[in-house]
């Protein structure tokens, strides 16, 4: 097992900002743990949905394999669903990497790139069906605040991210460890990857 | 009452990530109401304390009035206690805002700028004895996910920002409002601001 494992977080325009920061959040509780790199096509500004731009300072053409990718949602999927580039990207690493993540429509990214064949997993509630429509060959799970299956952990919208977050750290550092940095954020962490009331919020069960 | 109103959220070195991404994430579901501006003593990229770069696009040199303030914590609040030009620029803005509003130890630099001298508020739970020691002048609240008192909102650590943006997204919007953008998050929403389990789990009540 690495020591220091590196996260490539997936930037693009019209990222949803909460979708990245609040894992980002979590796992730099544990800086000692992680080397939170931000990705993009180009290195350099890229906006979020929200407006305020964060700074990429990794491209895709950069040779190198990350040990986790966190793949976020927002409003940018729509295009992004159809940008090869990006979708390229997630095909070359996910079969290296130890852990694929996602947040939100994130999910509908790694669908659309093929390498949730087969696979068990879920997305935002409010946009089910679009997302879904991107793979019928993905195993969607319409109620779950996010979906383990093997290594990839799919979350539910926005802030679902942040209770896969911790069910992750919980995983690969221990429940104690995921546990300290609940206490440190304040937060109220729901340890039930079933809890899901957006489900029905949505209409979807 | 303005149609649209600027947010000056404030960044300096460490900022926390989560307690400037959390309130920008549901100020940005209701984009139509919020302009949020990005400001730093100067304009440029500014790293969180999780070390992801975001860009200020805003200086403190900028002559401009702000309708609401946001400002975050992080372990570079350390530091910025002593930045009289942060200090100067809180004292500046803050009697012109319509309303003041801090994350965590954010209210550490609002109660050593000297503008909260008399309102009662609240700050991180973990670090609140460093916090409380920038001013015996604020009427601190040891128990409170979130203090109102007149335009002041003061959150506890982290997490406790988007519960307080919430309840100001009520207040100012409507409570109808502020549940969309919950429901549109996938937020479990504390409404109560008086639910504080982390003043118990970090000793002080």
């Amino acid at each position: 097992m690495k020591s220091v494992r590196t996260i490539a977080v997936v930037l693009f325009p019209e990222f949803e900002a909460l979708d990245v920061f609040g894992p980002i959040e979590m796992f730099g509780m544990v800086a000692e743990s992680f080397d939170i790199c931000m990705v993009a096509e180009s290195v350099g500004e890229v906006a979020s949905r929200q407006g305020p731009k964060s700074i990429a300072d990794h491209g895709f053409d950069e040779k190198r394999q990350y040990d986790i990718l966190l793949v976020p949602g927002g409003p940018g999927t729509r295009k992004e669903v159809d940008n090869e580039r990006l979708l390229d990207w997630i095909r070359d690493q996910s079969p290296g990497a130890e852990y694929v993540t996602s947040v939100c429509t994130g999910s509908a990214l790694l669908a659309r790139a093929g390498v949730l064949d087969g696979v068990k997993a879920t997305t935002n509630k409010r946009a089910f069906p679009w997302a879904t429509s991107q793979s019928d060959k993905v195993n969607w799970e319409k109620k779950a605040r996010w979906v383990e299956d093997g290594k990839f952990f799919t979350s539910s919208g926005v802030s679902a991210g942040m209770d896969m977050s911790l069910a992750f750290l919980a995983k690969l550092l221990g429940a104690e460890a995921a546990e300290q940095v609940a206490m440190a954020t304040e937060y109220e962490w729901h340890r039930d990857a079933d809890w899901d009331p957006f489900a029905k919020v949505h209409g979807l069960v």
